[in-house]
């Protein structure tokens, strides 16, 4: 069936505007470790997706899986050692301090679980976020998308200008100066919160700003921040969907940013593809959640839940993927910085393993942001086979973020086809 | 490793209070089409999981999972012809009026989905839902619970008492007086949201008031409270989660209480256990819904989802499994209703295929709730081999909903282990 139709059968079976990447949009058939292919059997580099952490089609994780589902899959409330053996590993991969963990399906579950237990665990209701965040699509977790950062807000959330040194929130301060500028911005909302009545219960961030688009932190913000938060009587919670998983080159990005977080959210790589999320904390803060909210989701916290996650950790680990995440990932970024003064359009590059963020401008000494650059840029190498996307506050930050089985050669044969584009705009 | 150290671990690695079935908990290693094993091949008669609805490990389900995870499981921002031939599927098995899917991870997700489309779609935030229902536990969904049936209450949410005739509203009146009593509720309920300024954006409810205790619905109040929220410019979201996919031997609960809702909300049985879940709706809510909330789930609607959600389908449809729900729930609740009259303390049992419900009562004349009894019982059918559980407004109906390939012979075992549980009472 041609592509075409395919996409008129969607608009109708899935509603009109469920989003498609691209123009052309691809149908995608196939997956094996870090390619994808469509129908037309043409190979892309994928260089987008995290949730294939440790590569498409994973035989070990599809072994997993079929044995699991062949053997057992039944809720959590019968005893299954399984799930508490998973529980106990993923804990033990955090730092002291993180012991008991709540399994969900997804992202957005994982979060409202740990507002819930902020909540519940300091009495308070107020939340506060970056202004150009996402942490999922419920509604509670979704109000906590685009809520800006106006000094007058009302509701039980407040927003602050994200951490970053590229486009500082105020000109000419040094770096010790600017962190002190974001700190107050989070103290004014905290005031906010406690004025209004609601008091302050948390505050929610990506341990890495990815959907901001992995600025620049100045030095000691992110310790120091949580210090304030504290001083509050308030919890962090960390968003580790995307920063979490080895993503980094190390396990956590609270590890590569430096503070520790009260919890700690995991989910999209986690399963490989399997609906799998998790909120990590205290144990007495697991405890009085548990006590208080009676908390159970039919299909989480499962034998085969516990299998494929598991399994990707042991993938994880016999590939040495954190290893390969800061040596490829730091490669890559070096040699994407190299290209900032090659080409007046790239304004900065900023890497955290694999996670690289690739600033697009209008102009270099005005900074003016190029999402359609962006944009176009993606299109291109989509042409050229390679998976890219964008993000960012104005959306003309190229996105690259590829499973993590990621080599050295696919870096090679993308900085071909990079270089590429970027002679063929000045062309 | 024991028993006791397994529940001790997990006490730590998921809080304590993670709830448990059962005085002494089983631990349960494997499962087998009707069948659950526990780690002394000690064999019990499931009849509580409807999520693994056509048989644990069932092999043709294990085989669409292991062969999609090994083919391609990527999200939905590629086109993917399986995703879109599942949905269509789905929506084929709906009468007129449902046309397009949306997909997610659980129940909770696609009820928030299916409250954010009425509310989109009517411009109003005003709920309305039953006083003894649970649809799921995100903030937004969770708030549904304990909403009680007060006629003054507050906020975005208002309860009705849900329709019965074992413990009717008012005493003494006729099925037709009962019926108007419990739909002058609804009224008072949704006029009370629009005098508050909310306005009413929709009635959610599941077709069976499966968590209310299946009660016996006085004749039309389906149909009719449909009609009187459509005339109050609302949608009916039916929830599905428990009556759907066979269970009562129609593919929907509504088709067996005889109503038409706008949104429908399917989760556990979809999957066999894999997290799978949806929305359904006319195109135009759905789309209006995809316009406004740029939607997106990482791990749903999937390849992976679709091919195990056909596998489902497709077995449902090789094992005639509506029609054995139909015969051996029909035969099954018969045999239990010829009980009422030998035992006092069974007040009441109500049949809708394979979901049965035995209300427990200290005495026939008062119909005093017995939740003691019921989770007693419960109990001493498990030490029987027999699974299951109990639910109701005062947690005394005996709750019987096991996986659709129960079959005449389990039946059979089943009433010999009730009856000796009974005159084991008596004695």
């Amino acid at each position: 069936m041609a592509t075409g139709t395919v996409q008129r059968r969607r608009d109708m079976a899935l509603g009109s505007g469920a989003e498609l990447f691209y123009d052309t949009p691809l149908e995608i058939v196939r997956g094996d470790g870090v390619y994808l292919y469509d129908r037309d059997g043409r190979r892309y580099v994928d260089m987008y997706n995290n949730v294939p952490c440790v590569g498409h089609a994973n035989p070990v994780v599809v072994r997993a899986m079929a044995e699991q589902q062949a053997t057992l899959n039944v809720h959590s409330r019968y005893l299954n050692e399984g799930v508490v053996t998973f529980a106990e590993r993923l804990a033990g991969l955090h730092h002291d301090g993180i012991e008991s963990v709540v399994f969900s399906c997804s992202g957005t579950e994982a979060v409202e679980v740990a507002i819930q237990m902020a909540r519940i665990f300091t009495g308070k209701r107020g939340l506060i976020c970056t202004d150009a965040t996402y942490h999922g699509n419920s509604e509670l977790v979704g109000s906590l998308t685009n809520v800006g950062h106006a000094t007058k807000q009302t509701g039980e959330i407040r927003g602050f200008p994200f951490p970053e040194r590229y486009r500082p929130l105020q000109e000419e301060l040094s770096e010790e100066e600017l962190c002190e500028a974001y700190l107050a911005r989070v103290a004014v909302a905290i005031e906010s919160l406690k004025t209004a009545g609601t008091g302050f219960a948390a505050l929610i961030m990506c341990s890495i700003f990815a959907n901001e688009g992995l600025p620049e932190i100045p030095s000691d913000f992110m310790s120091r921040v949580t210090d304030l938060v504290h001083r509050e009587g308030g919890l962090v919670i960390a968003d580790e969907v995307q920063s979490g998983y080895a993503r980094t080159g190390l396990w956590w990005g609270y590890e590569k940013t430096q503070f520790q977080p009260d919890i700690v959210v995991t989910g999209k790589p986690m399963g490989n593809g399997l609906p799998l999320a998790a909120t990590a904390a205290r144990r007495e803060v697991v405890d009085t959640f548990r006590a208080e909210m009676d908390y159970f989701n039919t299909c989480a916290s499962t034998p085969l839940q516990a299998a494929v996650g598991m399994a990707v950790l042991d993938e994880i680990e016999r590939m040495e993927l954190l290893k390969n995440a800061a040596e490829v990932g730091a490669r890559l970024a070096g040699e994407l910085e190299s290209r900032v003064d090659l080409h007046s359009v790239i304004g900065d590059v900023r890497g955290c393993g694999l996670f690289i963020s690739v600033e697009m401008i209008k102009n270099d000494a005005i900074r003016e942001p190029d999402a359609a650059l962006a944009n176009s840029l993606s299109e291109s190498l989509k042409d050229k086979g390679f998976l890219v996307s964008y993000s960012g506050r104005f959306n003309n930050v190229l996105k690259i973020r590829p499973p993590l089985v990621f080599s050295h050669a696919n870096a090679d044969e993308f900085l071909g086809a990079f270089d590429e584009c970027m002679d063929g705009m000045r062309a």
